[in-house]
């Protein structure tokens, strides 16, 4: 750590001679640290902390034979947490420690290879260590001036990302989750067509504008209709094939009939990976019915976007180079931690030309230095949490091959387990995987070999959250379960932890078996 | 860690038996924390990086003798972090560690003492200990399926914010900044007058709906204005006084010529600690003018709100209770760290109301505990990242008295300062601090005992960021600057790190004399 210069006057030659020996100081800084004990620092309640958050969170909450999560009903979670109200005293460290300790035992393991619940999962050293790392650094990513390399960084992911989706000259932001960045996508596409709706608003239009998307879509589009005042009424829906992907020729006549009612379509979301089913819309095709009528293509890739990073699955996003902005979640299937999601498009500048709001005490123009850098004005909010680190860490200790070999093998799994379930009795698959999302019945004994009547069915569909229950009790792992339109309650196997295997994937088959064969 | 029960069938009992010996185990475990070695962790990279980020992090950049940043411009910048482009292949620790350093030594130091930049900074370590935490055990918040704790935590965290604020019976959520809880704020009351507009859009609307708020307000409400499909012509400001503060009878004038022109007002805002004087709006007197006028009254507390927490300082808010919503920014003037900030209002159940999509696949309504713990659907994101366990933590280690300490800390020391600028030749202070903002101008020795005409002031201008430059270059300390209406550029304290003491603030007047002398 640098001492402030002294004396004042010379200032500039001091930094010079600072920045010269640069290189050296640091290798010392690393050197030093390799061999620093924990001990040596002044925070004892850290000190306490670390290990147990390291063995207790960490290692053991990866551990297969341990639980995923030890259930306990809100009411008596809130008796057992009884450490938990303020008063107006504080607390001593001990007694934190021991909340602190609860507070992990109560938690669902999030990092276990068993955690199928959701669309993001698993925990990496590297991502922990950027996370931890931008937390000690508390900044926000407003301006060059509090958040040097973290703009830059920033920078530089975007690019990457872009590339990826073949927006070479775009641009992108990070943003607090994949519904914001959809909601950011919505707003620049409004703005685009309608620049005068930044002064005038949504009531200056002759017509209400339409936005379409497929009736499987995440439910994101339908909030940021609500926020951006445009009206669920007006989110039209498209038909989906059986595969749960949208069907380009009912967009088109969707697109007709928004026209024959007086409206104004404006915007089309196609999803990469369905939250549900994991279906990726046909881009391409999409994409032709949007340039047909003149209409922005937003990709939700919140969840299946990160197979553009696999030569193997990339194919299920073709055409997304003629999309208009894509969304993007590395703290899905990239494994980054929450949040981490970014909004990108091709469009370069429009983020600040639509959101900016130029204000003063921030991105001053006097600056002495190069406030291009101050990219603060194109983001809906002000302070700005940092996101970039844990993504730039993980991906620079893995590098673009680790990504891929990764993200290949949590698709390799989805349908190696996809495969076994068509083998073993008891099970029926709805569909082959798309993205890693596996959707599938158990149907117990009492229900084998028997007419799939309506009552069958009804039978079916109280199947799985009785086996989700005895799963949750017994902690042996957490996959989700729902209906979806004419499918009664079905399981939801997700593959995003990027250290799962295919043994995995036998336990998971085994395990619902015994969960579910007394029902 | 408990070990998944065997055999299944006894599940139910086994639990039970885990769960009468629970407070057992968890002295063991923090008993058997408080001795483990660091080594004993299988994490070879965060064993290195902690001591790093603890010393170099953390101890040396709170040192008020370590510079708080170590300034390069954006290009040579650039050039000195080559490390950072990923490419193809992985990258071994040792050079990640090295990525590490750098990242620490160029980023701002903004737990340094004299990093009074923004409306944050300081780090605690329980703060710190509480964001660790959340990222090891990575959750969302929308289910108490995956997130138990920190959904009784934010309960139990809301209950304490509203009784401060006075909405016992109403209700809050965590957003990505203050921003953001702005937006939530007018879509809540644009809903709450015009339900209809959630199916309908704002198009069904036949007026144009007016919010106002002061000249002076934070530029999230015009953002929000744009991002609503409100307008920013409808952003109707009214005139403050001179110290900064809201004009009740100039609001009251602005309402009238709104209706006048044929359109709706429906929303005021009141700034609680505006962002560049730290000004407080009126509130009771606005409130009488919302309440004529049936208008939704929203108090913008992200910077100054948590006056609310000092008796001696809470009379600020004088009249906080009969507002319907107010934003309030634990990451500012309470010091937990980024992202932490809340939208609450009295109007129980208006955020689901408002926000809901109803999602199947999250908010199963057939889920085996009590889904009314399951709140996702009040917000609008999906995943939503835990910022409840930092402030939590924070707090609890500190109880209210202690917050209470700290804060009026900070405002002593601003009035401190206030009163050390009018002794002090050559500085000029705006006005006496409201919140913890101390507004001042540097008159150097070549500009004092002038007349202030036109051009003196121009040259005043250009004082502000000459002495900027400099401050930087040195790394000893940083603050803002920024002209403001009639203002040529004055410089902006703020007082938001709690560890901030009477020395610091003799340091900062010496210190500017010092840079600035020669100009």
């Amino acid at each position: 750590m640098l001492k402030i210069s002294e004396p004042m006057v010379d200032n500039r030659k001091v930094v010079q001679s600072e920045i010269s020996d640069g290189n050296c100081q640091k290798n010392i800084l690393v050197e030093k640290h390799e061999k620093l004990p924990l001990e040596d620092t002044p925070f004892p309640f850290l000190k306490s902390l670390i290990p147990m958050m390291l063995t207790d969170g960490l290692e053991e909450g990866r551990k297969r034979n341990n639980k995923v999560v030890e259930f306990v009903h809100p009411k008596e979670l809130k008796k057992r947490l009884d450490w938990m109200e303020i008063s107006g005293e504080g607390t001593e460290d001990s007694k934190l420690l021991d909340a602190c300790a609860d507070i992990i035992k109560y938690s669902v393991k999030t990092g276990h290879p068993r955690f199928c619940n959701q669309l993001f999962g698993g925990m990496d050293e590297y991502s922990l260590a950027g996370s931890w790392l931008t937390e000690v650094l508390n900044t926000s990513q407003y301006t060059y001036e509090v958040a040097p390399v973290f703009t830059i960084m920033e920078k530089s992911i975007y690019k990457k990302l872009l590339s990826f989706a073949g927006f070479e000259n775009g641009e992108g932001i990070f943003c607090p989750g994949g519904s914001v960045a959809n909601m950011y996508a919505i707003n620049i596409a409004r703005y685009k067509r309608h620049p005068e709706i930044k002064t005038k608003g949504m009531t200056a239009l002759e017509k209400p504008l339409v936005l379409l998307t497929s009736e499987k879509c995440h439910f994101s589009i339908k909030k940021a209709a609500i926020l951006l005042g445009i009206g669920t009424d007006y989110v039209y829906t498209v038909k989906t094939d059986a595969r749960g992907c949208m069907i380009p020729e009912d967009l088109d006549k969707r697109i007709e009939e928004a026209y024959d009612n007086g409206l104004e379509p404006f915007f089309v979301n196609a999803t990469a990976g369905t939250t549900v089913r994991g279906a990726y819309d046909p881009i391409d095709k999409i994409a032709d019915v949007c340039k047909k009528h003149r209409l922005w293509l937003h990709v939700d890739g919140a969840w299946g976007g990160s197979a553009l990073m696999s030569r193997t699955y990339r194919h299920y996003l073709k055409g997304i180079e003629r999309a208009d902005s894509m969304t993007w979640d590395p703290h899905k299937l990239m494994g980054a931690p929450l949040q981490c999601a970014v909004i990108l498009t091709r469009h370069k500048d429009i983020l600040k030309q639509c959101n900016s709001a130029c204000a003063a005490y921030l991105f001053q123009q006097d600056k002495f230095y190069d406030v291009s850098y101050d990219t603060g004005d194109m983001s809906i909010q002000c302070s700005r949490k940092v996101d970039v680190l844990k993504l730039w860490m993980l991906w620079k200790a893995k590098g673009d091959t680790g990504f891929e070999k990764d993200i290949d093998n949590a698709f390799h799994c989805s349908r190696y387990l996809a495969q076994k379930l068509k083998r073993t009795p008891g099970f029926k698959l709805l569909d082959e995987p798309q993205c890693t999302n596996v959707c599938f019945w158990y149907i117990p004994h009492s229900l084998r070999d028997q007419p799939e009547t309506e009552e069958w069915w009804q039978k079916l569909h109280r199947v799985a959250p009785a086996i989700k229950k005895r799963m949750m009790e017994n902690g042996s792992m957490m996959i989700g379960y729902q209906p979806d339109g004419k499918y009664v309650n079905f399981f939801r196997m997700i593959v995003t932890n990027l250290d799962t295997t295919e043994e995995d994937m036998d336990f998971l088959v085994d395990e619902i078996s015994r969960l579910g064969k007394d029902l």
